[in-house]
């Protein structure tokens, strides 16, 4: 393993592949070095009962299993990685990442999307309500949320079709049916929940790690323009919902250890059921590149509300929880200008084109344009980890 | 099968049910009278390839399936209930609707709320803003909806526990976290996706009965101070998701051709892609009874979105359907108050309560309170079908 590879051997994110150019059948995988580790082959050399859960087109099983289990794969594999040579037949169960094809590494059952960064909320205080205080007084009490469509996540390299709906043209006072104009992205951090919860019942904070397996990464694509004139009085709906972008790759919790970090100071003291007693902050560094250019780099660190706060505001009304959930961090932005997560903040609702060494300048996506999201964490042995790319290139409105 | 029977042998709404008390595996059945006819027992004797979608847990296989085989199904069953006499070994298989346990009739994919009620947005507008115009600038030319939780979408008959959240009490400035004061209902139908479409691809108005199979009563429980505190700017979140009851039964579309009636007049123009060949307004009146006593009654035909509408605007956008999509009307409420599909506007916000039989009043739902919906349509033989019910009682915040 190359000593800056993203996937380390202390990392070994989890996600579903095929190998080749086969139209085999999909197997759960772990990313190491240049390689994807096929566990449903080299599982069965331990004989272990959770080797079946790598048989399988999605980690969803392997999630339900819950965090004992979780646990005793993570050492296997830590001391597979660390100690089998060539003699034991691991290699012959390593496919370069070249030759597979990844998938959705989990079947999405709900899909919550969050708003927990505050330079992103104020951000969009500013642009949108310039004359008023750029946070809601909701916003620094209640983790706000709202549910995504979990139809339309896709793996990364999956096309994003440029969405058409309504939205209201400037000076118009009636709205028009076409395509966005105003398409952006949105830098996220998401978190995949494996064990269930019952309805009625609460998920406290300190449970988070009980519940939640791992993080991956989101770009949760948005049209401005039609949310803009769709969303009062309930929300975002299709300048949402057309399209959502993972990573192939589950970063289990256990690997985060060194990236946890307390969440940012309380400014105003919060409810009970969202106190915390461990820090579930995540410093992950998160990479925007456009077409090539690398345009920004949000700070997850920043988040106000972690993945904690966040899973216990979800089910404080009594909404369960089931294997597969995903709910995301909310746009990431830093409080610098390039450390904004998405195309609003960094042209400022197009008032100041971001330039591209091409010459070009964008104040939205334009069709052909391809956005990648990267992100690394510090890891074990003092180097970094990564969650792999979710890359989409926009395509003309069909 | 009683002249006054819900379900009259044109009816035949398909569900999921357990026989007995038995333990015995969920199947398909179709509602006929006091009984429920076991379709994975009765299509056997009819050799075709598609009694195989009877022996499953939920309804989904047999959405999938398509129009093709809806109509071939509904043949048959229309066939063998007219025909078919004791000899023949129906009989064997009817199963005394008292004695038989119904469940979820499909896996919900994702569920999205429409507000397609002229009358209830123009009372919520009225309610919460009553110094300005009933309607927002959008809601005639935007089929306004939000995605809600598929995982809290429950069978009528599972317990409602009332849901703890953030409210901000009257005058105070923070927030305060405990069971919601203001718990309401939503009456409302549902429409039940069977076939899938491609991301990136529109459903016209037109191919609506090409994709969705049929319509099922539902529930949205809300609580409107959670509500009130948490939705700007993202919409409903906590305030829904804690729970969505619908009705054990689909009534399939080819049931309900006696019930299309054109929706009412347009009063702006719409968008082409909102324009409409076909009438498919639907002339279902809904029964809102609360603990013994009908309290309001809603007619779905003046809804002013029809569901061919919800659905070419859900995927205007290229957002993609999958199998056990729900989509439902939002709150049906007619233009007199005792047709308002909510607490919310029956007592218009508390200040007018609703007085009960019992000598009580109420604002809004107490724990132990028992409120079910029931709706009925025109049937082919000039009676009327029936949906089964919605039927939920408030149990304490655990």
């Amino acid at each position: 393993v190359p000593d800056d590879s993203p996937f380390p051997p202390g990392g070994l994110p989890l996600g579903v592949f095929t190998p080749g150019t086969s139209r085999g059948r999909k197997r759960v995988g772990a990313a190491l070095g240049d390689h994807v580790l096929d566990l449903d082959a080299a599982g069965h050399l331990t004989g272990r009962s959770w080797t079946r859960l790598f048989a399988a087109p999605s980690l969803n099983r392997l999630l339900a299993a819950g965090p004992a289990a979780w646990g005793e794969i993570r050492e296997w594999l830590l001391e597979t990685v660390s100690t089998r040579t060539d003699s034991s037949g691991l290699h012959d169960h390593l496919w370069p990442r070249s030759q597979v094809r990844m998938h959705l590494p989990f079947q999405v059952a709900d899909y919550v999307d969050f708003y927990s960064s505050e330079h992103h909320a104020a951000n969009v205080g500013k642009i949108l309500r310039p004359a008023g205080q750029p946070l809601l007084p909701n916003w620094r009490h209640v983790p706000i949320g709202y549910h995504g469509r979990a139809g339309t996540v896709v793996p990364s390299g999956a096309p994003v079709y440029r969405p058409k709906g309504q939205y209201l043209p400037d000076e118009a006072s009636t709205p028009e049916y076409g395509p966005t104009q105003k398409l952006d992205f949105e830098a996220e951090i998401g978190f995949v929940v494996g064990v269930p919860s019952q309805r009625g019942e609460p998920v406290p904070t300190g449970r988070f790690d009980q519940h939640v397996f791992g993080v991956c990464l989101v770009n949760d694509w948005s049209a401005r323009d039609l949310q803009a004139w769709e969303y009062v009085p309930l929300g975002p709906f299709l300048a949402k919902s057309f399209c959502t972008t993972i990573s192939p790759w589950v970063v289990p919790l256990a690997a985060l250890d060194r990236a946890r970090v307390p969440a940012p100071p309380r400014t105003v003291p919060t409810l009970e059921y969202l106190s915390i007693d461990e820090d579930w902050g995540l410093d992950i560094d998160i990479e925007v590149e456009l077409n090539g250019t690398v345009v920004s780099r949000p700070p997850a660190a920043d988040l106000y509300w972690t993945g904690a706060h966040q899973l216990a505001h979800l089910t404080a009304n009594g909404a369960s929880l089931r294997t597969g959930d995903l709910y995301a961090s909310g746009t990431v932005s830093g409080p610098e200008a390039a450390q904004s997560g998405s195309m609003l903040e960094l042209a400022w609702n197009g008032s100041r084109p971001l330039q591209l060494p091409d010459g070009t300048e964008r104040s939205w996506l334009q069709d052909g344009d391809t956005l990648t999201l990267r992100a690394s964490a510090p890891a074990e042995d003092g180097g970094r980890l990564g969650f792999g790319e979710v890359m989409g290139t926009v395509e003309p409105a069909p």
